[in-house]
Parts: structure tokens; C-alpha cells; sequence
């Protein structure tokens, strides 16, 4: 705690929250058993327990009584295609290939600027009310993901995505550099939006094209993301390509740095995992769209041991059917232990880290959010651990590994601003979002019928 | 259907839900977009169209206007140990060994019949309030689990645990025979008891109690069930022990048959499937607790292929931490198919049937429950469709495989009884549950402490 609770004047209290068991991921993983912390603006200003916060409620503006509920840093998700929710559950039970001729058919005939901004909205929605605060996004339109935020108050880290052949937006490869500029340009300054450039990877981005969109990230200093090793087939590909594996190509390209962060490396051997942890390259783990898809099963543990930053994602709900951020942890936590037939290859601490602060350094922004400490951004979520299966509860930071869910998610926090309150959305109407996907609906289903 | 809408008289139906999704899960896997179902008494009369439901309506003595929910068969939960969930939570992190000492210690000092009890009816309010119907339940006092659900009004298969050696309950080997006979003697008339026999499994069980529990399921026509190559580590004390693995051991004892249900096998050969195929022995997948336990993961493909009926578990809390019926059937949906790269490895219709009518034939009871058809018992449930990631929805059977959870059951019944009403129990109050469970709480930490 940077200020101590007995420094800070009750009346300038925006925000206080007490009686919660308060889970923090600081740096010293401390949890306190009944406390809470106080907000002034959008940041967090204390951290302490019940006791010490108690002189600060009578001049708060705003008291929460927790009532026993987990408090924990906003999750992070670190690699979502939210727009594509409006295809979930369309394309089933198809083998990878098939699969995926089927879904570009679909996205190609259905997403424009409209339809992509609702189903940001749809996916957004979902995200929030999972407890999510921080999304980083790829996908087409990315200006009306980065306004639906806006709108719904969610941070994000989305911009210009590069693609070599025609996008499923019907853009050319041409315009990506002035469109991925003009993203930064437009929202460089909102304090939600978290531009970076999103080159869609190295078997559909040649490198004169990932060289300019590494030359943006560089000049712009911002992040630089892109899809990498997720297939068998993908490092068999680049390596026909360009005769070095996935890893190995974007090495030679300059572009493994801590600025670079690559979503699942699935199949990464131990020279790329070296090469990637020297760099001080971010992976982002997605085992649910991963195991779904059959593309693998990613090798968490050694990539931890070789002391990569691993954050956690759900992939979009067009693989993984839904963007549940509980369902991707609980299987960071145990899919490995099985794997391995090792019950400790994955800890519930790591598994928590990804979810939460490894997501913040992945995005450069551990300084801001991924714990709950004074001084950080007021992103957080309240837990409610009343249900049957929250009792008993031993240690928040296993409940939360191994038995919290999404529907435990009750108010969300992001900036000091309610967005999600009681289960329901404060800043955007899920009965106005569900209405326009609805209508969507029957196209959707037509676009891929033949 | 058995009984067309046209032959049943409007007055006699007591109970009508129309407007649903409907997922039957009967032999043609029939869906219906606007439909639902008619219940006499204890059982289904009808299973039609919302169009031709209507004329029911009139002198029902209740109608529920589903409004677009999904309509199915209750959850078939085919391993678990309901009790244990005093223990979630309380060991962590530890291997496989480590772990299992200090959950004995703790079983060893909390449970009681009160205290068993208590954990029964803490696990039973979670599996309804998830949608399960029916459990199949291994544990200490069985006849707690059993009056806590005749009380619930949940169907439960359970009865006397063999074990060689000292139980978690302090009881000696010499009273098993006799307490099973009991059990059966007590509950056999209970239409909500499924009486049968469980070995603890053939590391723990010898071959004479084996044959002792083996004689009681054949005299009374009842289940026989038990662990089965769970781990590496049992396989290899079998091995050492009788000189061949599980599968052989027991099909030497001559115990394997269509009243036998093994719960796990993770680690079993070829030979071993073939063997329990050919044998119509029933085999439940438990992926949440042997992914975290670091078991491994079950060869689930090979025994569908081989045509091994494969319900599904939850196995206890205290290893899988909850005892969510929607996380085994995603993995059920997904793992094989990353385990073995192959996007089709396990389909969403066969991961559908574990959950529900597989359950039922494991249970000897497929002609009971297990799927919406007239003349089975009234076990069904209504799953909500309108949260943010449940739109859109192209079928209600991949929606149900890969994105329905266990915050979307709504309402439960259980031969016509309604044990969930708008997500509460009816039959039980969570708060008292709770509040016995949170008074064992610290009790249950200092047993473990030395």
C-alpha cells in the first residue's frame, strides 16, 4: 500500500469497499481476510483490512459492504476476437481445415462496420459480465470494438490488423498501414483504448508487411501482436516458407521483444521457448479454443520454467464457443497436470498470474492494472462465494483457481466506474444487444449454406 | 412418443411446458425448435410441439411458458462422491500421494454421520442447482447421502463401500458385507434410491471382498461399481500384486458385465478395451479430477470406438474442487480433441450423450431416464438461453456441448417434482447448508494441521 489509510481524508473517498476477502496478486500475493480498499477517481488509493479502512466511511461517497465476497484485481483477457461471437456455435464438428473455409465464408458475407459493432457489443457484453476489464482484441473494424468499449466503459487493446489477401472486412492489403495509423490516431488519447498493431500472422503476413507493422509499433511505441504457432500445420507451413520455424522467422525479423506478444504457441519447441524467454517475448495461452479445435496443447509448464510472461485468453467464441475467462483459467490450472500426469505442473498462484498480472505485463501496463494496490488503476471485481459451490473456502486464491465461475461475478469495476452491477450491465442494455444479434440471426445462418 | 397429444385428456395433465428448445437426447437425437412436454403424475405423457401441446393447456393444473429456453433430460452425474465437498479447497498443490494422506487425515477426523450428512446435502444442492437429476455416489455412510436426497428429492444410485482396510467412517472390513445388505434392505422400495454395491477399487479391495460385494449385486440384480485404473501407480500395484493389470484382474474374478461401472480408467491398454467392450461393461469419464490430479487423460476415443458405454463424472470436490456437470461435459466435448489434434475426435452429439443418456444406461435405467420421451420418468430441466452467451444459438445440442453452463438452469424436476425453482432449491434451504458447512469450517482446517 503506497498510502496508508490513516493519511487519507474520508471526504475525498469516491469509493469504499469493505468486508471482502481480498485476494490481491501484488507482488507478495497477499491476501487479507476481511478488507477491501478505497477509490479517489479512477484509482485506487488504499488497500488495508475492514478495521483499517472503517475511519474512511464516514465521509466516503459511496460505501459497499461486501459481505464476505472475493475482491480481486479485473481479469485480463489477452488474445479475443470479440466480434466473432456472432458466429458461435455456427460452424460444428468440422475437421480444422473445413472448418475454417466455412467460418471466413461466413464472416466475408456477413461483417460490416454494423454488424461488427454489434457483435463487439455481444462480445463485450459477455466479457464484463464474466469479470473481465481488459480485453486485448484482433479483428476486423477494430474502430468499432475500441467505440463499443467506449461506450460500455471496458478497456481494450485492439487496432489495424495487417493481412496480406483480401480481409474478411473486403479491404486490400494496401490500406492496412494508413488504417492501422489512423486507429492510433483516433484513440490514442482515450484513456480506455490501448492501440497496437495486430499483424494476423506469419503464414498469412509475408515480411515486408510485418516489417510495417513492426516499424508502427516501434515508432509509436505500442504493442506489436500477432498470432503464432497455434497449428501443426502453420510451423510446416512457415517452414517450407521461409525455412526457419515460426519462432525462429520472427526472430530473424527483429520482432521477438518485450513488446511483442504472441497468441499460442502451441507447438514451439525448446529452442523457440528459449529464444522467446531471452527476448522477453509475452505468450498468451488459450486452451480452450486450442483443445477445441485440436490444434494441441500448449507447453505451459516449460514455457514458465523458462520464465516467458504467460497471460491468458479465450480466443474468439467462433473457436471456443463462449469468452469465459474462468473456463480458460480452470483449465490453465489442471489441463497440464494431466497432460504431464504431474499435479503440480501447474500451480493455482501461476494460474492465477496469468489471468490477472501476467496480462497487465503482457499488455506493458503492470504499472496500472493486474493487482490491487494503491496507486493502480481502480479495475475490480467483486465475487459473491455464497453459492453451493463456494462453501467451504479454505483460500480465495484456490477457489478462484479451481471452483469460481462466471456467474460469481456480481459488480465489475474498471477506472472506478460500475459497469457491471448486480449480474446486470450499468452502461449498455443486454436486452437491446441480444435483439440486434437476433435479427442478425437468420442471414448468419444463411451465409453459409450453399 | 408414445402417446400423440390427440389421445390424453387436458384434465388429467399436471404439469404442460411449451415454448421450448427441445433437446429429447432420444434414439434419433430429435429436436424440436418450439415444443415441450406433458407429465401425468411422475412421468412423461407427451414430448411435441408447442402447436400441438396446445390444446392441453386448457385443463392443466400447471402450464410453464418456457419463452425460448432449452428443454432436457436431467443431468446423469455417473460418479461422485457428494459428501467430500466439506473438503473442497483444503489441499493444494501437493502430488498425488501427499495429497490423498492428508485428505484421509481430514476424512478420517471430520466425518460422522451427521457430518457426512451435512457434506451429502452440501453436494446435493450444488449437483441440482447444476441441472443433475441422478448420481451415482461412492462414499462413507451412504445411507446419509441417501436420506439427504430422498429429502431433496434427487435420484441417487449409492450403497455399502468395501474396503480392506480401516474406513474414513472407522469402520472394519468385517461389516461391510453386512452393512450393504442393509442398506439395500432399507432403501430398496425408496423409487429415489438406485441401491447398489461399491468396491473401493482392486488396490484397496481384495479378491474375496471383491467377490463378497460381487455376490450381493448378482443376488439383488444390482450395480457393481468401482475405481479402475485411475493412475499409472494403480495399474502398476495391480500388476505387482496379481501379476496382470485392472481390466484383467477383474474380468479374471469374473466381474466384468453390464452391471458393472468403472469409474476412470485413464490408463487402460487395448487389450483392456477390448475386453470391457466385448463384456458391455460401463466405463465413466472424469476428466476435471484426472486433469487436476494429474492422472492423465482417458483414452475416451478408442472406448467409443470400441463401443464401451461412457457416462460422466464429477468425481468429489475435494479433487475436482466443484462438482459442475457443464465443465465435464466441455472437456468431455474438447480435451480428446486437443489430446489427439484431431477437431473431431469427440463430437458434441457424443459428449451430449454421456451427459445424459449413456448416464442412464450405465444405470441399467435407460429405459427410465436419460432423454424426453412419453412413458420415462418426468427428469428434465430448463436451461435459460437468453445471457450473453447464449446468442445467438444455431442448436441447441452445440450450444448445450460447448457453451451452456451451469448459471443457465433455471428450473429442475425429478419424477414430476420440481426440486429447482428459478435457480433456488425448493426442497432444502442453501442458507442452513451453508451455515452447517461454515460452522465445520474450522474444525475441518485444524484436522489437517499437525
Amino acid at each position: 500500500m503506497t498510502s496508508t489509510p490513516s493519511t487519507l481524508e474520508p471526504a475525498h473517498i469516491d469509493l469504499l469497499v469493505t468486508g471482502a476477502q481480498v485476494l490481491t496478486c501484488d507482488d507478495d500475493r497477499a491476501m487479507i481476510a476481511d478488507g477491501g480498499l478505497a477509490v479517489v477517481g479512477d484509482t485506487i488509493v488504499a488497500v488495508a483490512t475492514s478495521e483499517e479502512l472503517k475511519p474512511l466511511a464516514a465521509g466516503a461517497k459511496r460505501v459497499i459492504d461486501a459481505k464476505g465476497a472475493i475482491i480481486m484485481p479485473g481479469l485480463i483477457n489477452t488474445h479475443c476476437h470479440a466480434g466473432d461471437s456472432l458466429f458461435r456455435g455456427l460452424v460444428e464438428n468440422l475437421p480444422l481445415e473445413e472448418w475454417l473455409q466455412t467460418v471466413w465464408k461466413a464472416e466475408r458475407t456477413i461483417l460490416n462496420r454494423q454488424t461488427t459493432h454489434t457483435g463487439a457489443a455481444l462480445g463485450l457484453a459477455e466479457l464484463v459480465l464474466g469479470g473481465v476489464t481488459t480485453v486485448m482484441d484482433m479483428f476486423w473494424y477494430p474502430e468499432e470494438l475500441a467505440e463499443a468499449a467506449n461506450t460500455m466503459g471496458a478497456r481494450v487493446c485492439t487496432g489495424g490488423i495487417f493481412f496480406d489477401f483480401t480481409g474478411m472486412d473486403g479491404f486490400e492489403a494496401d490500406r492496412r498501414v494508413a488504417d492501422a495509423e489512423a486507429f492510433i490516431d483516433r484513440f490514442k488519447d482515450n484513456p480506455l483504448i490501448i492501440p497496437a498493431v495486430f499483424p494476423h500472422g506469419t503464414y498469412t503476413v509475408g515480411p515486408e508487411s510485418l516489417k510495417a507493422a513492426w516499424d508502427i509499433a516501434e515508432r509509436h511505441d505500442i504493442l506489436f501482436c500477432t498470432h503464432a504457432a497455434e497449428t501443426r500445420t502453420e510451423q510446416t507451413t512457415v517452414s517450407e516458407q521461409y525455412g526457419r520455424r515460426v519462432i525462429h522467422h520472427l526472430n530473424e525479423l527483429g520482432m521477438l521483444s518485450p513488446r511483442t506478444v504472441l497468441a499460442h504457441c502451441v507447438h514451439v519447441d525448446d529452442d523457440e521457448i528459449a529464444l522467446m524467454a531471452r527476448t522477453g517475448t509475452h505468450v498468451v495461452h488459450n486452451p480452450v479454443s486450442n483443445l477445441k479445435l485440436g490444434s494441441g496443447i500448449a507447453p505451459v509448464p516449460d514455457m514458465i520454467a523458462a520464465g516467458i510472461n504467460i497471460g491468458l485468453g479465450t480466443d474468439g467464441a467462433i473457436s471456443g464457443n463462449d469468452l469465459d475467462m474462468w473456463l480458460a483459467l480452470r483449465l490453465a490450472a489442471t489441463l497440464h497436470n494431466g497432460a504431464r500426469e504431474d499435479a503440480t505442473a501447474v500451480t493455482s498462484q501461476a494460474a492465477v498470474d496469468m489471468l490477472t498480472r501476467n496480462g497487465a505485463a503482457a499488455l506493458g501496463m503492470a504499472d496500472q492494472i493486474g493487482t490491487l494496490e494503491a496507486g493502480k488503476l481502480a479495475d475490480f471485481i467483486l465475487l459473491d462465494a455464497d453459492a453451493a459451490h463456494c462453501v467451504p473456502l479454505f483460500d480465495p486464491l484456490n477457489h478462484v483457481a479451481y471452483a469460481a465461475s462466471r456467474s460469481d461475478v456480481v459488480d465489475v469495476f474498471v477506472g472506478g466506474q460500475q459497469i457491471v452491477r448486480d449480474r446486470q450491465l450499468v452502461t449498455m442494455d443486454m436486452a437491446d444487444i441480444r435483439a440486434e444479434v437476433r435479427n442478425l440471426q437468420p442471414s448468419i445462418l444463411a451465409s453459409i449454406a450453399d
